[in-house]
């Protein structure tokens, strides 16, 4: 498509990759069309569940994200932005299999951090099983001086498990309440912000009233670090 | 990409289409990813202005619309929707330009005008200055049994042009006011019901109250064809 397009890995689910969309818009400075970001959006909502690959032996997504990843190429995309969290479990296999730069949603989340003042400290993560499971946060955050609280096995099967869920339904106003009180609870526990670390939850979570602490969506962070990297 | 894969035309403007994704998702029935419908959004707000090609000389943006059919075409697509009602009026030249079927905004809205309990009569149709003069919608829809209302050159000029700009330029909520009035216009000149026909005017009628009269939204009632074409 040409210099400066953007492939958008998406689909996973497709509410959160078209909000992606939305926001890229959005938080784009434009007067016209012809101001914002060209791209392409390979929404594939059959990439099999990334969080029963990971925690119950599901069929691995692997071959379907490379072959979105070649589909982006194809249309000749200059970078590639995944608005899902779980996905970036495999990260690795993904950017060794292209010549193409991937922004990483952790590094995007933690640029967003700084952006909202919290440079650094105990902050909260939510997130799908499956992306708790594989310490993406953790791991990627520590060496820049964060301490990641997650929420409790029994939280998760509680709240934020089936919260995701009602959202990928479209249920997006059923699943405020118990996002919320899952960010409340890591808010108690010391957190200086709460990360939204699955692209469905900021969804769920803007049905509702705002939180009284600072929460860092991983939608509007990967947006930002996509239109920083068009150089808008 | 595979069988049953909507290609969407888009860009024209982003916001349009990214809402447009936005409501092909919510409007599908679904309890997880794996039910949606997979879809390439080729978003390319570079393609050049089309009112301005139509009534002011403007560059053609033709050779852009077939550069996006063909990535749609390369991406595995089964059929294509435009989310853009003045594109349209390049419509025969691109459906004749590839072999996968390309969604009419047109009938689309007249399948949303039959929905609403509205089978025919007089009906006010907001567009583009691009869509009016081409007379997009008077032509298609008279064989179906409307009769089509504009607004007026001046009202155009003061009401319904600025505001497709606004909201282009991500200033939606400036643009309900104008577009609620010049629906109220159309309504009062004995219209039964008001087609949102540019993708942008339903953008900003979303930022206000809902109109006291049926309005065909465009991007809805493209999304409900999309669905249809899927078989969901």
């Amino acid at each position: 498509m040409g210099e400066g397009v953007l492939g958008v890995l998406g689909g996973m689910g497709p509410l959160a990759s078209a909000e992606f969309m939305r926001r890229l818009t959005l938080l784009t400075t434009a007067e016209r069309d012809q101001d914002h970001i060209p791209a392409v959006l390979w929404s594939d909502p059959r990439v099999p569940d990334r969080t029963a690959a990971r925690t119950g032996g599901g069929p691995d997504p692997l071959p379907w994200l490379l072959r979105g990843i070649s589909g982006l190429e194809a249309a000749g995309c200059g970078a590639i932005a995944i608005p899902c969290n779980t996905a970036h479990g495999w990260f690795d296999a993904m950017q060794s299999a292209t010549r193409l730069p991937i922004l990483h949603i952790v590094d995007a989340a933690a640029e967003e951090l700084a952006r909202l003042g919290v440079p650094g400290g105990p902050i909260g993560v939510m997130g799908t099983a499956g992306t708790l499971a594989m310490n993406l946060y953790q791991q990627r955050l520590q060496g820049r001086g964060y301490t990641c609280l997650v929420p409790e096995p029994a939280e998760m099967q509680a709240l934020v498990t089936p919260a995701i869920a009602e959202v990928k339904a479209n249920r997006v106003t059923a699943a405020y309440e118990p996002l919320a009180e899952a960010a409340r609870i890591l808010h108690h526990r010391g957190a200086r912000a709460v990360v939204l670390g699955c692209t469905e939850i900021p969804l769920g979570i803007a049905a509702g009233p705002a939180l009284p602490f600072p929460v860092c969506d991983t939608i509007d962070a990967l947006a930002r670090a996509a239109i920083r990297w068009a150089g808008r």
